[in-house]
């Protein structure tokens, strides 16, 4: 059993990630570390995992962590960097949930997360660990840096068509629409019920820091640069991610479906959908998987591209999960077999 | 105070129309039908109506209509063109607030709507109800075709840019989105509440009905042809249509946000908001405004316009009041200064 | 014009009370005020609000204050209590919407507020302001306490049954259930979209701070000293309180339902509905109305009464409203009068 | 493996049944039917289930039902008692979760469902199949009437206190509210999301069906007859039912907290919380836990019991599997031991 601790496990990802953790076959959970819960116990915090996860959150920087063989940061941006060049010094295997890792540059990193980048020296060494990319170079990895949850969902639906080259990597536009889970579990007023439900809005249409995180992993999918505007909506539901993607085809319809279905045809959690499907996100929720969906409108060469996701798991948790398993050579799949939860 | 009647008055629209009603200024309720509830009281259907409307439903063909000023019809496509004909030639003015005499070409109705049209001789007669386009022609009218709930908010959110000729009129997407109450009040699995609540996803990705009414008054108000993507999301709430409209500038900014201000100054109805703004659904919950903002992101040339309704009001009922309001020369306002309900 | 001001204004039932005053025909809005929001303006907190409101938010202690006609405190419980005897000593009428001038014992106040009581001087001058109740007091009052949303829903449960002596008074349930705008505008965890939505729960069963609010009304209306178990409950929606009340019938059915029509019967803000009527929320929302059915079931004597409001409305800023325009002898429906929005 | 067979499997009851079984590590589903679905392939009813349940529906009456080890009836009232019978002379154990076995009295079945009963010869056979209840009875057992979900909520709220004889039987109320896919997966008008969202209401407060089922489950425990008033209400949620249950204690504590911590003790699905906690349903979501807290307000013997539970799972398909699993002596957990998800 792999001995596992989760850092900054008091927030939904870190919930998210305890819930899966507890009924992983390969796995258990020695520590969970939160600077706001300290002392109290996971249950008394989070009471869906009563009978389930019994430790006592302890502070970020105890010294169980060096007793793990992984351990999986779903702090705020700006904390595994200070923490996890000492684990993997350690020989600890490291899962970063949080943007620290995600930027190769670390000037791009300060230009969108506002501070000086604190660990340079190990962004070299940071895989990013979306497994129907760089699946191989997870296996060898030590420092993950998994992918954020629009990120996740934009990049998948895009890599079949930027790998074949059949559309026009100059004009991408992504309209994402997000669950508030995503804006984390943290005392804010835009993100109360009564803000939030029956509502809907964009929200940093002027430029999100997924923006250059996306656009990193499409150039290198691309071999070349892309142009893509990302517009993040907020959904008055808790769980889910809905990317409509629009792209120009090239030339005709280029058999996008077939091209698609290839592409996919064994990756266990990419389930390209019938033609003409719309993929709703309660169909993933809870659950592992990307579904994607394609379409076209009459007399146009506009691509449609519709990509779901559980913003928690597959944008999260339990792709952090996968990456694990990837990173222990364990099967890709343990511990996240678990069908959507719908309705 | 004008006679009106509510042809269909037991679906959302038709509610939404007699709250308006109730307390305009300068109408009165004299007639509301129903097919499905014919015989019950209005408070008995609608409860929150109790003490403001206490008519009972007639049948559709009730010879009380032959009475009234004006005659909505609330109902579902293909029943105004079998009914408006004898109406307005009994001298009595129609708002139609279903889709029968918003396309002017009656082939282009057949492909969308699935059959023939009933009353092709009324076309040419009939205005498009969007008041902040076609205010004088609403004014001499007889039969005004009120607007989809779509096409409002997209129209409105173009007619500035393409006005101005500043964007590429070959390639505009309008993404958007929608709460349930925009597909009616009717018996039907998919917007059970245990189907919609909790969950996001697109539908009539490969075409929707609003598409050639959109592209209609587009091409009018860009005096050429425009190639539109529209695809309509539904989003968990009762109320609300936001609509992200992606359109290439054609020179830089081209002082994007003056333009719209400038347009829209003695427009009531139509709120830009200031630069850099996300107006959300709730901020128009109840209300017949439109707000609309503009953003761009950095190194690209796409401008980014985000217009929000309320489906029932400016998108339906309010709308056709708006439009009653104008075609009997009273203050266009009348019956629709309440401000938005919001939380 | 009146004019009047409102201290706390930031806040969703002074955000209410702005939208209700600002399209009263008998009041004009002349200071608005918040800790939070000091400087900005109005419509940049409340978007819903452009064109209606146009006031900067001053500091608490602003002199403006003491220009009005009559002030709205819309704080916190434990501010009113320091700044309305300085008001009134200025002739200025005061309605406070928290829970400062409720309880008339202000040793119960410490109890369930956990602070001495700042006006103990001023109790006795402070009127419950349930105009259903007293509305002859509050007429020559110049201190108002506004009831809380639950006991408004509650009181106006029971004033029927208990002034007719028809239940027993030792056993009374109140089962109630809230929407999430009733805990405020705030920063907190436990009222984020993510807590509760899709989620439901009761809170404070051990005893809620409304609870000797309600007895002290119960109690006088008895004339005997009432016995209330009253757990109040948290609802996934923004508005609207329901409250489902149990009791004891002392002889069989005793008419209850013309006893509670005859009752109600000139309170236009009271509607007791057809027997076997079950009142949603949402037919009162938006609107100053509650809504009260009766049912029994076979074989027991207990009656059972729902009993809904708008929490905001009725609940708060509508009550508050409805005060004012009795303290001035204005039409009590006077900006009042909008049907409920629904759906 | 046990062959299952799930008649009426496009129901909500049925999906989360194919769901939980097609992950049961000792079942399998051998067929699947559907009056509505018939022909359709599972995953295109319930895109949640793609790579989960390949299975196309059958009609309700096809010979495959007669080759599987067990037979579950998802079906609306009024079918199983016209199919059990065949079955069971096949040897098939089978487990109906509609209300047809429920009433050990034919005659209340017919009074309050409307029809006579088809199968009164099966009525003794029939154990109810609360586990925690009737463990022994079911494990001997070919028929199991599996109870509704308010029942299950209700009942276990009340087993200890009523086997220990310390409250009042001729008074005890539970107010009930529950999410809306309790009414299940059909078109109707009243459970749409523009109907039910941001509202709440009682309904059948004269009297609901599954009145006479807890009422037989009670007398039965307390071995005498009780008297309970039970009214449900409807929360804008999917998933979901809380139960508030008010009883007088006889004589003070009386040790409460310790006598439901051990009469639960060695029952892993009903959880006690700690003196003093709020169960949410959303931390029972998608598992197969009850739980259970209890309260008391100062001055007062009334005893408050809060029982939550998911009303899919526990409140229906999870105590199915659960009774599956004692029918065939497999674990009791298997298949059911997944943490509720949350948030």
């Amino acid at each position: 059993m792999l001995k596992t601790g989760v850092v900054g496990a008091a927030g939904y990802t870190g919930l998210e990630l305890l819930r899966l953790l507890a009924q992983h076959p390969g796995a258990e959970i020695a520590v969970v570390t939160s600077r706001n819960e300290e002392g109290r116990a996971v249950p008394e915090v989070f009471p869906a995992l009563r009978g389930f996860v019994d430790l006592e959150f302890c502070n970020h920087d105890t010294s169980l962590l060096e007793e793990c063989d992984i351990v999986f940061f779903a702090t705020p941006n700006g904390t595994a960097m200070h923490q996890a060049g000492r684990l993997l010094d350690s020989g600890i295997k490291v899962v970063d949930l949080s943007a620290d890792f995600r930027l190769r540059d670390a000037g791009l990193w300060t230009k969108w997360y506002g501070e000086p980048h604190a660990a340079e020296n190990l962004l070299d060494r940071a895989v990013y660990g979306l497994p129907e990319l760089n699946r191989d170079k997870i296996a060898s990895a030590n420092l993950v840096a998994n992918p954020g949850c629009y990120p996740t969902a934009v990049i998948l639906a895009l890599i079949p068509a930027l790998e074949e080259d059949i559309i026009d990597r100059r004009m991408i536009i992504a309209d994402a629409k997000s669950g508030v889970s995503g804006a984390g579990r943290k005392a804010a007023v835009h993100t109360q019920f009564s803000e939030t439900s029956e509502s809907f809005s964009a929200y940093a249409a002027g430029g999100h820091r997924h923006l250059p995180e996306i656009c990193q992993a499409l150039n290198e999918v691309a071999g070349d640069s892309v142009s893509l505007t990302f517009v993040p909506h907020l959904v008055p539901m808790v769980r889910g991610i809905h990317v409509t993607v629009y792209a120009k085809l090239l030339q005709g319809d280029a058999g996008v479906q077939a091209i698609y279905e290839r592409r996919y045809r064994n990756e266990y959690f990419v389930d390209v959908m019938p033609d003409g499907s719309h993929p709703d996100t309660r169909s993933v929720r809870g659950s592992n998987f990307c579904r994607i969906a394609l379409h076209r409108q009459e007399r146009n060469d506009m691509l449609i591209i519709l990509s779901v996701i559980d913003n928690l798991v597959k944008g999260a948790a339990g792709q952090a999960v996968q990456n694990m398993n990837i990173l222990f050579g364990l099967d890709e799949k343990a511990g996240l077999e678990a069908a959507a939860l719908s309705p």
